[in-house]
């Protein structure tokens, strides 16, 4: 690795200062004028657990990784504000890739409002990509956990579920022979170029979202995340879910039930949101998939037959 | 790895809500009462790149990449605040060890005020730490960078040089055979446990330090850089190096120069300082190592004798 070459092309792309930023290259530190409260996540990925270089781009990889972080700002409702990344690159690295892996997460900051405000760059065994995000709020208030759904909310999920899984599958040759060329390109794209949903996570605290989570793990495992921070049980139906396009033909290919394959795949990134009825009411652009109930802490799908029959995710 | 188990152990030494941190474990991110101004660095150490396992103990590599984190805080003056670990565990890696690396590091962070207020854990092909740390300060002006050196400037650094490099020398069995065991010891504790420093960081900020830079690659390398940004020359003495005890004797054994060594020997996480002459005479702790001067940006060890004679660290 030419690494100063590396340095020097990464600082290119890094943002100086300006808008919060008082400080950020040639310094120790990062200096930021900062909101009243600070919200912050950090997220690794690493090359064969989290992705594989042969089925990414370094585009795709770097974009990917900031949209991970991301997500969980959204999931708080935060206002999104700085990314500091640390990218560990195996010996012999082309420079042009490390620097077309910042230049996708670039791209996504861009056009969310995030600004890459600093990093470190080392050796390491396997392309790692991990940063960590910060987000702001002027109140407290303003933020949504996960433990604040109350009994009789409705629970939504933002956009279609299920396409990254299949992106997926699409990717690793295990299904796609029924999908023509576009239906396989969005499925694929949806894992390769997630989508943080940051605006939609700040309108919907601002709307009175009770609770909230992103869908990293898959809706079974992150409601039921939800449900146990909040004491209450979920119950959401299978028949409701926003499946995307493509995914019923994946999941047959797979030969599983298309709606148990949409809430155990993971990785699409949308927001499950619990809110007051009369809240529910005003918001369009979501899918109303269930509701929250006194009970056992737990997701139960109301409505699933077999394999799901009797599904619960028990905690 | 016992994952579950892991992340339970790790749960219950990361810090829950309290002080200035209102949200922790449990959420998608954590929300921390900000002041005004958000200092934040990032540093990873990867097994095999900057330490091995077999010349550490679990909690001295926690300890140690911590300390490296918040060393950048302490060289820009900021008050210590939250740090977020991401933790990088390979196949196999014991729980008990995992856990210990946290341990470690949340040793340091209750010594110095820091919070460890979140992190994640994944699976990697060598053990990495990563540490993002964010510290505050309450005004812009509060924070030393390092480009404010001026001409007539006093030099100074904290502590004692050379000696994590020594202790690396003896861990590595390249020297140590003429010292006794109570120096040797020292010398190995200040590699495997640097000690960051932020309360004189902030002291040499509020007494007007006008450039300032911890001491990561060396004296040589990291002057040079406040040299640069500065765009001043820095004119050192050699003699005047604090080299830490057992230093002489180690460099002997290794054939170089004991100042050559200690000024190209990293990881002392000392603080190298400039400071208006009327404040440096008000200081003790500090040792004085030269002065800032006008001419081409860089370093010139003004005493230097062979090996260093002529030395100059370019740009």
């Amino acid at each position: 690795m030419r690494e100063l070459e590396l340095i020097e092309a990464l600082e290119r792309r890094l943002a100086g200062a300006g808008g919060r930023v008082v400080r950020t290259l040639g310094d120790d530190a990062a200096v930021v004028r900062a909101d009243r409260y600070a919200v912050t996540s950090v997220d690794a990925m690493v090359e064969g657990v989290h992705f594989r270089s042969d089925q990414l781009t370094p585009e795709e990889i770097g974009h990917r990784a900031l949209a991970a972080a991301a997500s969980d700002l959204a999931a708080m409702g935060a206002r999104p504000g700085e990314a500091y990344l640390v990218l560990g690159l195996p010996s012999g690295f082309e420079v042009e890739h490390a620097v077309a892996v910042v230049d996708g997460a670039g791209e996504l900051a861009d056009a969310v409002g995030i600004t890459i405000a600093g990093g470190d760059v080392t050796r390491a065994p396997a392309l790692t990509v991990s940063f960590t995000v910060v987000g702001w709020a002027r109140d407290a208030g303003e933020l949504v956990g996960r433990d604040g759904a109350r009994p009789g909310d409705q629970v939504a999920v933002t956009g279609t579920l299920g396409a990254a899984g299949a992106g997926l599958a699409l990717l690793e040759g295990r299904a796609g022979s029924g999908l023509d060329g576009q239906a396989a390109a969005l499925l694929r794209q949806r894992y390769a170029r997630p989508w943080p949903r940051l605006q939609e996570g700040r309108e919907l605290a601002e709307r009175g979202a009770s609770a909230m989570i992103d869908l990293s793990d898959g809706l079974a495992t992150d409601a039921a995340h939800l449900a146990r921070r909040s004491g209450l049980r979920l119950e959401l139906r299978l028949s409701a879910l926003p499946l995307a396009p493509g995914v019923v033909e994946v999941a047959r290919e797979l030969d599983v039930d298309p709606a148990a394959f949409a809430v155990t795949a993971g990785e699409d990134y949308e927001l499950c949101v619990c809110l007051p009825g009369r809240s529910a009411s005003q918001l369009s652009n979501m899918t109303w998939i269930g509701s929250v109930k006194k009970g056992p802490p737990g997701v139960v799908f109301a409505d699933a037959t077999s394999p799901l029959a009797g599904y619960e995710h028990s905690l």
